[in-house]
């Protein structure tokens, strides 16, 4: 599992007073940080970069308030041959709040393929997997 | 069908020079404008603002750039009985580039209770129904 | 002058219930488009691009609010040797809400190093020239 | 001083490979986060919230990269009557990359007009005062 805590920001709250809810995708797109690590060691972001989102779907399951920190709980969730996913969890106060997968292609920017997952980067992903989240 | 042109800004790409995975559902909420109008027609939101999102998901199946427009085709693709499903496209030179789901349920802050869709509401809503669309 | 109409979005408010103050912003950046065309006429932006953002000054006049359109207005309020300033206005309902100032340097990212402005983009910019604006 | 760092998020850049110029604003609010609870201690933003941003203006001094946590200093450089000024520095790897200034007014939203700073609050703030920094 990867772990990190959010502090939320005063506009990242919309006219209800909740976190709005393209809010917790841009805490998960940090949160993915030590994955991109994994493909991309240095995080200097080139030609190079082999991975695109392919797919996101979220649940939005209770209140998300700006005077709580958050913790974001990510895993890798499923592991295939050219893509795998990413699934995040929100937490505030003991509550989950929104929890929802990513799914990542392992892909070449130049001849705008998809391509096999090197077996190396599986096997450091598979220290994070966890298929019983989804 | 809902229909809004977007002009892309140069900080919604990152660095791979593409439109960020997170703009789309910025400019889908946007997209949503006259279905929330369809609820609160003075677009005064408060305490009787009774629309919550419980659910997105987006495939992101082509590339977007900053340099043309985007058009956002918003549908209703399902109305249940205390929630409704909206659809979006983003597309782009003619190439359909994101498309996906938000489910918004019909809900009373005061009691923290999903309630029925009034009748009403849905007949505006089956005005822009299109359910072969998901 | 340039002249572009934002319709704001849900999530551009704040708790507050108007728009955050980060938002205009974010607008006045895509009005700056047809500014970035007369550099980049293309909009592709590569290691050729030329501009740089040295300092943004913005003063909050009165509030803004997500039921009404905003009217982003920018003219061109001064030109260097080496760097220009758009000044950007806000208005909604007939309000100036936000105005504000953004200094952007003429910029060789391979030398990184400002540059002189060529003549032929100084004349571009003097069509929206309107120096009592600040 | 007030001090947080941030993990820059891969959107916050943009197809320059720097943070996009927004970015920082967004950060330096949630650096705020405690000076607004020197005014509301229990973070529960409602109709009794008392600040208003009047003015922001940052100097881009250097560039951000996503690959390097960010550090945020933060200090108040400004007590007035009415209004107060928070100064913010965004560090990256020791070089000095954004700084700027945001005047915040002590303002109530029922009469809508500038009250003045209460004294305990006053107090406070000059916890964390330094003049020196504009």
């Amino acid at each position: 599992m990867f772990s990190i805590t959010i502090q939320p920001r005063f506009g990242d709250t919309d006219c209800l007073g909740h976190i709005n809810n393209v809010v917790p995708a841009i805490w998960f797109e940090t949160a993915r940080n030590p994955i991109l690590k994994i493909f991309t060691p240095d995080m200097i972001i080139d030609e190079n970069f082999s991975l695109i989102i392919a797919h996101t779907d979220y649940d939005y399951v209770d209140e998300l308030f700006y005077r709580y920190e958050v913790d974001i709980r990510t895993w890798i969730s499923h592991i295939g041959h050219k893509s795998f996913t990413v699934y995040h969890e929100a937490w505030q106060e003991g509550r989950l709040c929104v929890k929802g997968s990513v799914v990542i292609v392992h892909y070449d920017f130049k001849t705008k393929q998809s391509t096999p997952l090197p077996e190396d980067k599986k096997g450091l992903l598979e220290e994070h997997l966890n298929s019983t989240k989804q």
